[in-house]
């Protein structure tokens, strides 16, 4: 059936991707997935369908799934993320397995919001079962490997704390409407909107004018000292101790020089409750890595681990790398007698060469022609 | 926030996939793509939603597709296969590519029906823009040695060819509504529902015993001459000779012996106009290889080409394979010496050691404890 303007077209958001894109894409994939094997990552994967029960079980929370009904009037969901989903997992049929347990992903993921890609590739990894500051370390310098692995320059991390802004207005006694509102601003990093949600909050000027600091503690070890000046809570004294810690096992592991203290930064997932962290490459004006700690996730599926893990937004990372030329054959093997052609062909590629075989009777000018147009450097008249 | 027991559970027909199933399922994928690569097959990639429009532009038809509306209300559906997908992205993005154009995919897609996996892996190709019979002959060669390739055994292909059918029809005259019928019950090998349609059809007798005897025609070359017996049509003729050429050709390429000629397969999807195929492997009473001939679906994208293709059910063959243990590290490295610890997991995953790292200080017998039960062959105190 005909098909309308509508049918050749694909969604917004959405992308073909062309012999050699495909090949870039899969190449820095393997790539990324070797080394998490190496630092012993066991790879799993979960559907695509989930129900939105799982991977959001706040229905009042404005969100972008891509969202619909089932046959049953259960409310599915295409998977926004693979954290959630692995926490699913690991509390379900994977609860009886030892931990830590290291688990690896590569998949895409959808988001039904108004950015380039609403379908893109993620890779990450996730960390289950330990509490321990080495832990939070690992994964940052697994994720910082990981994208200098693939040949990025220029790239930087920058690590933040959920403790230290939640200490914080737990020591203000901040109501959790403007705790929320103000989370959402400093994590989008809108400074207008901060000043002015400080500015109406009745805090003490203390507190405000720590606030509007933090997006600006922004550096090396220096800036955990200059926080604990402003505050003795425990809570803040205990998110800063940690950092300090995470950040000397970063130069243990030789990536402190791409890490950078950064207090203000806030991911943008609820269920982040410790050090978080992002990286960014030059020319992009959002993270490509985006991690942290998540203490309280495994209880909500009834199973409470400590858990740390980051993905990297492969997908849109592609245009930072030149596209390579499609692979071709290795020979093109024409003429006229059918069966002797064939077996010409079985036998090359028994011995591990591409063989490209005409379809019909060529001369030997078109063959060359042929060749030519699809890059094959050989062709074989049988 | 808690989950409640349906935030546990994953919707119908989906599945995760542990370590060790993920292994097997990608070895498999792997195994096949090398081959498809040797015959010169391109790796592409289209979207996993796309407008219902493309995907299937008649409405009416029952379908089993994931539907649901975007915010435009335009119908957006998970892909069901990847031939027409494909169809769209080499009518548009390709077009300008040198024919034959040979590509293949490995991609998840969704059906929802009632059978078991409703969101399965498919690996399979399409060899667009030749209409030859030996173009027919490379894809089936392909898919039998594909299959033959994961070491399967007594697996069974069936040929037939969509023109024999049809050519029945037209001479008989039968109309669209008892064609589309009988096609149905056909493709579902409902035999008690073929001989109810027949006996109620009012077709000559003779028509009649020819349509009761297809599914029987099932065999060797010498039932091509039996249906040339029964008419002389010359688009039935044309099929029957068309078919003894490819499966001549199958010979050629060594894989006639796992090829059977049954005139009584009619491939379920509509866009079938000649030769069509199906593989199947012991144990499963559903075909695990869908293929044929589709000379009219690039038209429908107005960029008309004949061309054929196939698709490996992957998903659900991993069934027949037993699961290899999960892969495990080479070493844990443990010890109270952080520093020191992270330094010789550094030098040792850079020797290309697959290596875990305890993260907190244990003793000798808790390390041979866990690493016994993470079956890593050695443990290294620093």
């Amino acid at each position: 059936m005909l098909r309308t303007n509508l049918g050749l077209r694909i969604p917004e958001g959405m992308r073909d991707l062309l012999p050699e894109e495909i090949i870039l894409q899969e190449r820095l994939e393997e790539e990324i997935l070797a080394l998490f094997r190496q630092w012993s990552y066991q790879k799993v994967l979960t559907p695509t369908l989930e129900f939105t029960a799982c991977v959001q079980p706040d229905m009042e929370q404005d969100d972008s799934l891509y969202k619909f009904f089932d046959r049953e009037g259960r409310v599915l969901a295409l998977r926004p993320e693979l954290t959630t989903a692995i926490a699913r997992l690991v509390s379900t049929r994977m609860r009886g397995r030892n931990f830590p347990l290291r688990l690896c992903y590569g998949a895409d993921v959808f988001r039904n919001t108004s950015v380039r890609h609403r379908e893109f590739r993620q890779v990450g990894v996730e960390l289950v079962g330990s509490d321990q500051d080495l832990a939070d370390a690992e994964v940052i310098a697994l994720a910082v490997k990981a994208i200098s692995g693939l040949g990025l320059k220029n790239y930087q991390f920058n690590l933040g704390h959920m403790g230290i802004f939640s200490g914080l207005m737990l020591e203000a006694g901040v109501d959790e409407g403007i705790q929320a509102k103000l989370e959402e601003a400093l994590a989008r990093k809108d400074m207008v909107g901060v000043e002015s949600l400080v500015r109406q909050s009745g805090l003490p000027t203390r507190v405000q004018e720590l606030l509007l600091r933090l997006p600006h503690f922004h550096g090396g070890e220096e800036i955990l000292n200059e926080v604990l000046d402003w505050s003795e809570r425990p809570a803040i004294r205990e998110a800063v101790e940690s950092l300090r810690q995470i950040y000397r096992y970063l130069s243990d592991f030789g990536v402190q020089d791409n890490v950078s203290l950064d207090l203000g930064i806030l991911r943008g997932f609820s269920y982040y409750t410790g050090a978080v962290f992002e990286g960014y490459v030059p020319g992009m004006g959002f993270p490509v890595v985006e991690g942290g700690r998540y203490d309280a996730l495994y209880a909500d599926f009834g199973v409470p681990q400590p858990a740390t893990g980051f993905a990297i937004h492969l997908g849109n990372l592609l245009e930072q790398f030149s596209l390579s030329p499609t692979e071709s054959a290795d020979v093109l093997v024409y003429g006229s007698d059918v069966e002797q052609m064939i077996r010409q062909c079985q036998v090359l590629r028994a011995k591990g060469k591409r063989v490209e075989m005409a379809l019909e009777t060529i001369a030997d000018d078109v063959a060359q022609k042929m060749a030519l147009q699809k890059h094959i450097p050989k062709i074989l008249c049988v």
